[in-house]
């Protein structure tokens, strides 16, 4: 019997996504799931144990050595639990040990959704071949993950890489974290959005004020719109070079809905990051755009799970 | 014959240091030359042959096995040179090569010297016993390093954790190494200084105008001192918790001159640590003064060249 098969969990706030993947990442049986996220935590659990069902009904079933899950955070990897922002009737919920119960004694390894994006990057997607890397997913939130040597970073308790929670304006606006002047207090969507409806930007006729809209209105030249990019690429770039002074990566790939907009975004952050990345070993630091699509957090959930076994292989256990 | 010595130099801007150095961190023999910093790089060579002329005429240097080095940066790892801001006459000077034209063919292992200090915290000093560590050196500069999953980080090229030059105030004053708002920009001890004069502190009848003179003025309750110490510590605690944020760190140490205030700086820096650390896999991160003495340096590129022989041994090499 193989057992060369992994089992992958991408949990978020809308759905709850999972699949069978082999050691080539390919998705081989996939099951999926709202996430009843208003509802209690066992209703949510409900919604995972029915992904998970599909998958254990699967006859590939068998050869699944281990499980990955990758989950909006913050996670406790140490702990097994997790507490979504966005699933509030989920506060150090043991998941690890209700999947467990679901799939037996297999080895289940918890990452946060940011790690589980830089996972899928390193392994099939823009960070490939890179051993020092930020990953990150700009949309609606800004997260991240890091892998450094070699292997992914997730950090004690799963959660490394948060760069939109890092400071890089001491003083500036309060976060709802209790921080000020967060990366993604200045660059996620929604705060490029009300920057350049704060600068004068108007929507068009269909009243769309997403950071899709505000990227439509920068490529037609919109001074407003691009100033906002700008500000959002300004951020960026402080907290990618402090990344890269911190650390040492050679590569930053930013994926999620601002991350698609393009030059609109790429090229002011280049300009930006030769300002803030400045010392002489990071000055070589490259951005480019992520290249996994909506498979990223089950695609990274596997990796991390083979991750695992590579990582028990090489330690002889 | 045993091999169980490692010979260490530590290359600053004022003196150049060696010693070899046993398994337990204990300094046998030590050498030491002044550092002609203003004269070319053959001369200052000249000071480094000299102190390794001493080591290698000790009868213990058979048992010498590798050499640690921990340089002023920046430093390249992985080309083997270095660059100290304050050396001119060495702009990618092929220290190792010439380390090794004298040592003969024992490996050597280069590293920053903020990384160095960090390896001696972590092997003898504040940071024993975490696996995930940053340790800084706030004085004239602000330097540092990381211990990440129970190893030290020196990244690629051996300066990670370079904590003075990330940006915590992205549109702040200008840094000489072209960023803004870096933290050694904002809590350097010059800096202190300068921001208690201008906030109207004058000096003693001494006319000491140093961070150390700042601090005993704010122990007396100078509130322009204490403003200066409460600015720098935010600026600390920014950069403190933006490093945590991102790599998942329990402690952070603090050396060097500034670090040795006391209570003028732990006190806000643990205040302001608790607001920008909020997320909450960093709410547990402690900082507390760093332990070890002026040999730091020696002893942190001592464990370097240690370090390198047990990661060797590791990998079956």
């Amino acid at each position: 019997m193989h057992t060369d098969l992994v089992a992958a969990l991408d949990i978020g706030g809308t759905k709850i996504a999972g699949a069978l993947v082999d050691g080539d990442g390919a998705i081989l049986v996939r099951a999926q799931r709202p996430t009843p996220a208003r509802e209690d935590g066992e209703t949510v659990m409900g919604a995972v144990e029915a992904v998970l069902g599909e998958l254990t009904a699967s006859p590939l079933w068998t050869r699944v050595h281990s499980v990955g899950i990758g989950s909006a955070g913050p996670v406790d990897a140490s702990a097994g639990t997790v507490s979504p922002v966005n699933v509030p009737g989920w506060r150090g919920f043991p998941l690890v040990a209700r999947v467990r119960a679901v799939t037996g004694e297999l080895p289940v390894e918890l990452i946060g959704d940011g790690v589980a994006i830089t996972a899928a990057e390193h392994w099939q997607g823009a960070a490939r071949g890179h051993d020092n890397a930020l990953c990150m997913v700009v949309s609606t939130g800004v997260g991240g993950g890091l892998v450094l040597n070699g292997r992914l970073h997730p950090g004690p308790t799963g959660n490394a890489g948060h760069i939109g929670h890092i400071s890089v304006d001491l003083d500036g606006d309060l976060c709802p974290c209790g921080a000020r002047g967060c990366v993604e207090r200045i660059a996620s969507g929604p705060h490029i959005a009300r920057r350049a409806l704060d600068n004068g930007w108007r929507p068009g006729p269909d009243g769309d004020t997403t950071a899709a809209a505000v990227a439509a209105a920068a490529r037609a030249g919109d001074p407003a719109a691009l100033a906002a990019f700008d500000r959002a690429a300004q951020a960026l770039a402080a907290g990618i070079a402090a990344t890269a002074t911190l650390v040492e990566i050679d590569i930053a790939v930013i994926g999620g809905g601002v991350g698609k907009a393009g030059d609109v975004l790429f090229a002011p952050l280049r300009r930006h990051l030769a300002s803030y990345a400045t010392l002489s070993f990071v000055q070589g630091l490259t951005v480019v755009p992520a290249q996994m699509g909506t498979d990223a957090g089950l695609v990274g959930a596997a990796a991390a799970a083979l991750g695992r076994r590579e990582g028990a292989a090489a330690a002889g256990v």
